[in-house]
């Protein structure tokens, strides 16, 4: 099952079912207002907007056009956003480019972002300045429901109800002074823009397996390739990065956990999901950084499609802009 | 103006106003259901509430018998909660006794933490286990309306609507090793706990100036007075916090900033508003720690009252406990 939410006046939005080709959308709210409300109330909603889907796809007519690039971010907002760095290889060539110790962790890395607002795939992106080093990280997410505390990794991935696409943007230089501090990252780490369509686990079939996505992450910046990083590297699969994230907390229903920036070990060949590694790249191949981040009217393109080249999550395509001066 | 939230059907609670002597409320749901959306139409609801409140100091008898220590949290979830790190006090104590370097930044030290549970002042907090080292952490903070991206220190001292008193529940031997990732915490910062009551900042008084709380949080462990730290010895005022946190995001209303653990430079009279600090000051005077973190069964009792004596956030007196054991 395919799920979106288009722009209404609430700021959750209003939820509707997508057609497999992701082409037309059925209006759900008669089943549940918005996404955010049917993760709470999951168990009793699941049954009937899988029937109005069943429906949508059953009919090669129904429903009304749908544009997944125009579409709100399937949670514009919702209560818990934990994201993780559970690509290894990203690790490693950061430590190898910067001569940084090894991480010092047994745990999954994971820090709390801010989940008051997700953009749409195809927002302008605000930002203050071009200083921060402002870059992209293209990564994969899983929605759950209400995970109790202590909850093991094994029953977490039951508790795993919808995949996402995401753009976790940062801003590097302001990040790299935050993480001395110990205490993660707020001015690095500003709002992040997610995908138009949410999918329920078995929309990936085979795709989905180990608790991670075995597909491609296509990013083109400014219309070049830019990576075609696999999600299936991950040293903790994402039933183990909620069990993580619940080990001393219950995560309410909406919490969206990130795997982090897709990276691989074949990093020469399918090239990087953020500008950040493929500077660390720079470093150990030629000796000096030869790219830059993002500078305002940069654009980049994000896509993830099927084995068969059919769409899922939709594409994002952004460009950043220059905020405002706020009064 | 003194706002509380009582528990209700709804997650949000229901509003009400207290009289200054924290014995009465009066139900202000006919002008906002509950706080967190009364911050969110501050300047709509404001002028109201304060009539209510007028009226119900102006009145000996009406309204409803209060207990600021059953309340629920003033605001028991909100879309962000952002901790600072303000009192330089701490910081140092904790280099001295670890033989830490210096933190190297010019900024404001801030984590997010889990905004979606804030515990009332009497509930229990249940825990997995003893072993994560179990500690308060005595706290000021304050929410704020929506604060615009870039806004300045000057102009997010307006946007500082109410003050709160916060234990900011921590598990110390998790959030060291979490520190040392620098991804913040996860963790090791479970859901923290609120003092029943809000305050606009004009019930403060003379008290609430520079942007700090001029007034001693009294924190007993067990029965035995632990701390008598004042809030006046911030590097950073909350305004200066707020701008801080608004660097390169829009706060949503509601926002909750705290302060960090209360601590002061003269400690050896005043002691801690933490364990944590406590051990660091054994540590730098025994030579040894002499003091252990919480067991289940132990309280700890918080209260902050005004230069006559007189209540203001009301007190929080809480037990901590085992989590049963999750499916």
């Amino acid at each position: 099952m395919k799920l979106a939410t288009l722009r209404s006046d609430s700021r959750d939005g209003s939820l509707v079912v997508v057609s497999d080709d992701n082409q037309r959308c059925l209006d759900a709210q008669s089943i549940s207002p918005n996404l955010l409300a049917a993760i709470e109330n999951w168990d009793n909603v699941e049954h009937d907007l899988r029937q109005l889907s069943n429906a949508l796809n059953g009919s090669g007519s129904e429903g009304q056009p749908f544009d997944a690039l125009t579409a709100a971010s399937p949670l514009p907002r919702t209560w818990q956003w934990l994201d993780g760095s559970a690509f290894p290889q990203h690790g490693k060539l950061m430590e190898k480019a910067y001569d940084l110790p090894p991480m010092d962790t047994q745990k999954p890395l994971m820090y709390q972002g801010l989940s008051d607002c997700f953009f749409g795939p195809s927002d302008d992106i605000p930002f203050p300045s071009e200083d921060g080093g402002i870059d992209f990280e293209g990564e994969f997410g899983v929605i759950v429901d209400a995970v109790p505390m202590g909850t093991s990794a094994e029953r977490a991935m039951e508790h795993i109800k919808l995949i996402v696409q995401l753009n976790d943007w940062s801003l590097r230089t302001i990040a790299v002074a935050e993480m001395k501090t110990g205490f993660g990252w707020v001015q690095g780490k500003p709002a992040c823009s997610m995908a138009g369509v949410a999918l329920t686990p078995d929309e990936l079939g085979d795709a989905w397996r180990d608790g991670q996505v075995h597909l491609p992450l296509r990013v083109d910046l400014n219309g070049e390739r830019f990576g075609e990083t696999v999600g299936n590297e991950m040293d903790y699969g994402f039933h183990e990065l909620v069990a993580h994230a619940a080990a001393t907390r219950d995560l309410p229903a909406g919490t969206l956990i990130g795997s982090g920036t897709v990276s691989n070990v074949d990093y020469k060949t399918v090239g990087s999901s953020c500008i950040s590694e493929r500077r660390a790249i720079d470093l150990i191949e030629f000796g000096e950084i030869q790219t830059a981040f993002m500078a305002f009217g940069d654009r980049v393109r994000m896509e993830t499609r099927g084995p068969n080249d059919e769409p899922l999550f939709g594409p994002m395509d952004q460009r950043v802009t220059q905020k405002g001066t706020a009064i």
